[in-house]
């Protein structure tokens, strides 16, 4: 059996995205031990990364070892007890997808649904926890990746807040692309995910956990159903210092990879970071228009890292895509849920980001709509 | 902040051991999507990689988004359910960590202990089944990584089965090391690790479930805790064929590097890698009682991927590894549990299982015997 090659890509999809030849290069230095005191050094510069990126203090800042998803279990399994009733947010696939866990952990979840493509409405929230003042937590998503809408997750914090309710965040698809400030906006407990606006491989989440969190998980009646995602063990290995335990076998070469990816972040700046995310989108925007796409989110609650297009009258989603990845080797994204089919997902995230990606993008959707014989008018749908 | 450099290391620890170049190449190959054509085809090659490696022909097998442990979740998170009675094999560190994760699963778990370093004893396991005819369940670990000895895993699947029980078996650190043969055996599900006798980075543990497996947790009554590590979603994605769902996004450029450190054993042959690891632990051996150290397993239940021995008296644990590291390069493992500060633990696993890797050792610790100034005699402990 042959090595595997793969071929080329531009990733303009919800991710993963463009991965830098930088961050590449440092995930295939050699690898070292999990418990080598340069590794530990590096873990320690790496929680700061973090910090950095999420704009937090907090002293439980790790890791996880594993993709988004893992993180999201991380957060709901360790806030989450059986019994607990959880408020969840829900417009799009992950905000469901949080339900489902708090489902797993054993509580009672109570949705606040939004129509898609629509920002949660936090005069809702506000209601559901008039309603459930037994709730002790509220969990929604910041930018969903499945619609492209991106929720005010400082005001929905502060809701929760007022209704002596912790808060759970999802900023997979929004740290570095777009603000994210979990101390200033009082985000409990948050995670994200390497492969979008970080542009490092998919694999790990990083995660974070305030004071409040931490009491909660310390007063837990029942240990975490996972032994793998239970951060009372974790932070022993990933803030344990010199005296760090031994937990599991850290994902050593992908821990250098997302080192060197949040070094670059902190080398270009945060701002300069969420600007260009903002100036590249804005681009895009223009120019998908002038195809005559039509956007689905209304430009006050679109995340412009993640934007979200009607798949026009007349032409095949699949076929269209898979065109689009053959002869021009670019990827976006189809729609998830009722969005399969119906949306394509074009992800202007972390290294391509970038306005010659935006270019080269258009270029290639005005040949393939050609090739399709459509006309401009025709494709507004 | 500086990028990350890792210092050199010659890995000859309980693992991660010594990863080639080619295998670090392949990871710094630039990403794809986790749904694009060119990568479900490679997942596809990646399974039938891992059925060799495992010797199964079974249609469940599939690369865990995680470490070993994450891989040992997958399995007993999803073959157990509360009220269940698992017995598990317990005689060092990971069959105490099964147990763990048995009762975090909500059932009972009956313990069949031994002396660490000994073997688990088949007539001890035979009588923990009759006096627990409701167990449904048996756990072990094939080569404990934290004592060195490899239990005979043929004999106790086959206890198990004759008990009516499933068998699930720990094969982190045997699989590509020492003859692992799932399907001969009549193993119902098993879990490696990336990092050991695979040469491969952390971070990913290759999984497989036999046919009543499978059944059994198609009939379970309760969905996994886990939704990350749920065996009936994760098929749909690893399994699904052309029509596979999205579950999670797969860590794409560890799995590039799973995929080469494959091939590489492929190329090599399973035969021709067991035989390598074999008579390059003789070698150890015989260099390692050379220098006056005492290996603390019996020939006939050693792993030889993994050799533990005695540190001399007079020698401080930490120092000695310190100074091995810091002046030698080579990193070797320190004890676990009981065995902390008292075992040293010498990994010749997968690529780093080289003649020249077993002469740079005993070199090595030889020297620093001598700035010790202890001499051979009083090695021995």
């Amino acid at each position: 059996m042959p090595a595997f090659v793969p071929p080329n890509r531009l990733l303009l999809g919800p991710g993963p995205s463009a991965v830098p030849a930088r961050v590449l290069q440092a995930t295939a230095q050699p690898t070292i031990g999990h418990l080598d005191p340069a590794f530990i050094g590096m873990m320690d510069e790496l929680n700061d990364l973090v910090r950095y990126a999420m704009q937090t203090e907090n002293h439980c800042t790790l890791t996880i070892s594993g993709p988004g998803s893992a993180g999201m279990e991380a957060c709901i399994g360790n806030l989450v007890e059986a019994g607990d009733t959880v408020v969840v947010c829900r417009n799009g696939v992950f905000g469901e997808r949080m339900r489902q866990l708090v489902i797993r952990a054993g509580a009672t979840a109570i949705a606040v649904d939004q129509t898609w493509g629509e920002p949660i409405d936090p005069v809702a929230l506000d209601q559901a926890l008039r309603e459930h003042p037994e709730a002790s937590l509220v969990a929604f998503v910041h930018a969903e990746t499945s619609t492209g809408v991106l929720n005010d997750a400082e005001q929905l914090a502060r809701i929760a807040d007022e209704h002596g309710c912790l808060s759970v965040m999802d900023c997979v698809a929004s740290v570095g692309g777009v603000p994210v400030r979990i101390d200033e906006w009082g985000i409990d407990a948050a995670y994200t995910g390497s492969q979008k606006c970080l542009a490092c491989p998919p694999g790990l989440a990083p995660a974070t956990f305030g004071p409040r969190a931490i009491e909660r998980i310390q007063a837990r009646k029942t240990p975490t159903a996972s032994w793998m995602f239970d951060i009372s063990e974790l932070t022993r290995y990933w803030s344990g210092g010199a005296r760090r335990n031994y937990h599991h076998t850290a994902p050593v070469n992908a821990l250098y990879g997302l080192h060197e990816a949040l070094v670059l972040l902190r080398e270009e700046g945060l701002d300069a970071s969420w600007k260009r995310h903002g100036s590249v989108s804005s681009l895009a925007c223009s120019g998908l228009a002038d195809l005559g796409l039509q956007l689905t989110v209304n430009e006050a609650h679109r995340a412009p890292q993640l934007l979200v297009v009607q798949v026009p009258h007349g032409v095949d989603d699949a076929q269209f895509r898979r065109q689009l990845l053959d002869v021009e080797g670019i990827e976006i994204g189809g729609g998830l849920g009722p969005g399969a089919g119906k949306v394509w997902r074009i992800g202007l995230m972390g290294h391509g980001a970038r306005e010659a990606n935006v270019e080269r993008l258009l270029g290639a959707m005005s040949r393939q709509f050609d090739a399709l014989g459509l006309q401009g008018i025709e494709r507004a749908s």
